[in-house]
C-alpha cells in the first residue's frame, strides 16, 4: 500500500502540475443546455444533471490535473440522488487515477468521527464484511473538536493508504475571528494565532507517518488569501501538505500561491473550483472548451510562477 | 412563523421534560432479530434495518420526549441509503411533533455553506422551485471558520423558522486542546479560553432573534461532562439555549446537567443516545420495552434535578 503523500507526488509528476480541480456543482451555473434537457421537476432530475455536467467535466481535466475534489455540500443539497452522484463521480475519478479529495470538513467525537472516517476511507465493518462507501484518497476535516476527534480520522486513512486534510487557516474573509486569536505559547515566547497552534498539531501528527517524498499522511488547509500567513506556515510545517483554496475566484494569485511549494514543486495542492468549473466562455464555444482552456491556463499560471 | 426557541420550548412543556433522545444507530448495536431479518449483504440491507430500529425506537420515544437529534455519521455510513432513511426518518419525527436536530457539525465557507443550510431547513432552491431536502428544525454547527462562514446557517434558518446550535465546549475527553487555549481579552482583562469566545459570538448571533421565551434561535453545543464550564457558560449566556451532550453512556450526571437550565425548566436539552437506544435489558424483555424504561428513567433523573 503506498504512502498517500507519495501517491499524491507520484500524479503531481505524472501530470506536471500540482492542480487540484474542484468539484462544485452549482445548479444555477450549470449549462443551459445540460439544465434543459434534465429539467428540474424533483431533485434525482437536478441530481442527474449535476451528475452529467461533473462526468464531462471529468473527461475534460483527468488527463490535465493530478487531483479533483468534490465539495460534499453541492451534492448533499441533491439529497440522497445527489449524494449517489458523489459515490459514482469518485468512483469514475479514481478510475481515471485522479487523486480525489472530499471536501466534507467532517468532524465529531470519537466512534462518531470513525464512522464519517470509515465511509470515507477504507469503508464501513458490518458484521466483519467491508462495504465500501465514498471510497476517496483523502478527506477534510474540522479540528475544534482537538485531538481525541481527528485521530480516528487519521486511524482510520492509515488503514486504508489515505490523506487527511485538517483545516489550518481557511480562505474566507472571516476566517480570522477565531484562528487569529493570539493564544501565548506554553514556553513562555512570544504568543501566536490559533491556527498556528492547530499547525503545530497537524505537523505532529503528519510526522507520524512520513511518506518517501518526505511528507506526511495529514495535510493542512492553508487559503491562498492569506499569502504571508501562507508562507509562514510552510516555513514552520516542513513535513505537512498543503491543500490551498482561494485561488482564482477568490482572489488569490499565482505569486501568492508560490510560497506553498517546497523547491521540487512538491508540498501543496492549489485548488480551482468556480475558475475551471464555470470559466467565461469565448463566443458560442462548447463549454468543455472553456475548461480545458481554463485548466490549461490556470496550469501554466502556477507552473511559471513556481 | 413560531421562533425557533418558542417551538422547542412549548415542545418542552408539553412533554414536561427537556430530553432529547439522540439517534445514533450503530450497527453492532442493532436488535439482534433486525439484523438478521434484514441481513448485512449490501449497505442498502443495513439502511433498511437502521430504518426499521429507528422508526420503532420513534415509536417508542415520541410521547416521551420533546427533541430527536440524528447523528448524520451513521446515517452517512451506509451511503446514499442510510441518506434516504435519514430523510424518511426525519419527516416521521416531524409528523409526531417531535423537534428534530439534525446533528452534522456542518461549516463551510460562504455560498457553500448555504447549500449545507438550504439543505438541511427550509429546501434548496432549483429554478425558483423550494425543494425540501433534510427539513431539520435545528442543525449542529463548527465555529472554526467564523463569522462569515456561520451567517449562512443563520440566514437559511431564519428563513425557515429554524435553529442552529454552534459547537461550543464539546464532551469528548480531548475537547480542551484548542476550545481551552487562553486568550487574552482585547479590553485587556484576564484571559479566558477560546470557548469562552465563541460563547460570546453565539451569545450576539442569539440576541440578534430573540423568542417570546427569551431565547435566541442560535443554541450553544456545551458537553455536561464539563459541569464547571457549563455553569459558567449558563451565567454569561443567559439567551443562549444549550444542547447538552454527554449525559449517561459519556459520565455527565443528573445534577452535573441542572446548571444548565433556566429557573422555570427551559434554556438546555439534554441529550441522550446510546443510553435511551441501548439500555441494558432486564432478562429477554423486549427491546422497545427497555428503551421505554431507560427513557423514563432518564427523564424522571433529570427532572427530579431541576
Amino acid at each position: 500500500m503506498t504512502h498517500f503523500a507519495d501517491r499524491l507526488a507520484d500524479a503531481i509528476r505524472a501530470k506536471g502540475n500540482a492542480v487540484c480541480a474542484g468539484l462544485d456543482p452549482r445548479w444555477e451555473l450549470l449549462p443551459a443546455e445540460i439544465r434543459a434537457r434534465h429539467g428540474a421537476d424533483t431533485l434525482e432530475a437536478a441530481a442527474a444533471a449535476v451528475e452529467e455536467f461533473c462526468g464531462r467535466f471529468l473527461d475534460v481535466v483527468a488527463p490535465l490535473v493530478p487531483v479533483v475534489k468534490p465539495q460534499a455540500a453541492f451534492f448533499e443539497a441533491c439529497g440522497p440522488a445527489g449524494m449517489a452522484a458523489l459515490q459514482r463521480l469518485l468512483r469514475q475519478a479514481r478510475d481515471r487515477k485522479l487523486v480525489t479529495i472530499l471536501d466534507g470538513k467532517r468532524n465529531d467525537i470519537a466512534s462518531t468521527a470513525a464512522a464519517y472516517a470509515d465511509a470515507a476511507f477504507g469503508g464501513v465493518v458490518i458484521d466483519r464484511r467491508v462495504f465500501p462507501v465514498w471510497e476517496a484518497d483523502a478527506l477534510t476535516v474540522n479540528p475544534y473538536l482537538g485531538r481525541d476527534a481527528v485521530e480516528p480520522f487519521l486511524q482510520s486513512a492509515r488503514k486504508a493508504g489515505a490523506g487527511v486534510f485538517v483545516l489550518v487557516r481557511t480562505s474566507n474573509a472571516g476566517a480570522g475571528q477565531f484562528q487569529d486569536l493570539l493564544v501565548p505559547a506554553q514556553d513562555g515566547g512570544a504568543p501566536r494565532p490559533l491556527y498556528q497552534h492547530v499547525g503545530d498539531a497537524v505537523a505532529a501528527w503528519s510526522r507520524e507517518n512520513l511518506g518517501r517524498c518526505g511528507f506526511g499522511d495529514v495535510g493542512a488547509v492553508v487559503g491562498v488569501t492569506y499569502p504571508a500567513e501562507l508562507a509562514e506556515l510552510r516555513r514552520t510545517l516542513p513535513e505537512v501538505v498543503f491543500l490551498v483554496p482561494g485561488f482564482g475566484t477568490q482572489g488569490g494569485t499565482a505569486a501568492d500561491v508560490l510560497p506553498a511549494f517546497r523547491g521540487d514543486g512538491l508540498g501543496a495542492v492549489v485548488n480551482s473550483s468556480r475558475g475551471l468549473m464555470f470559466p467565461s466562455r469565448a463566443g458560442d464555444e462548447p463549454w468543455e472548451r472553456s475548461v480545458e482552456r481554463a485548466a490549461k491556463e490556470t496550469i501554466a499560471a502556477i507552473a511559471g510562477k513556481s
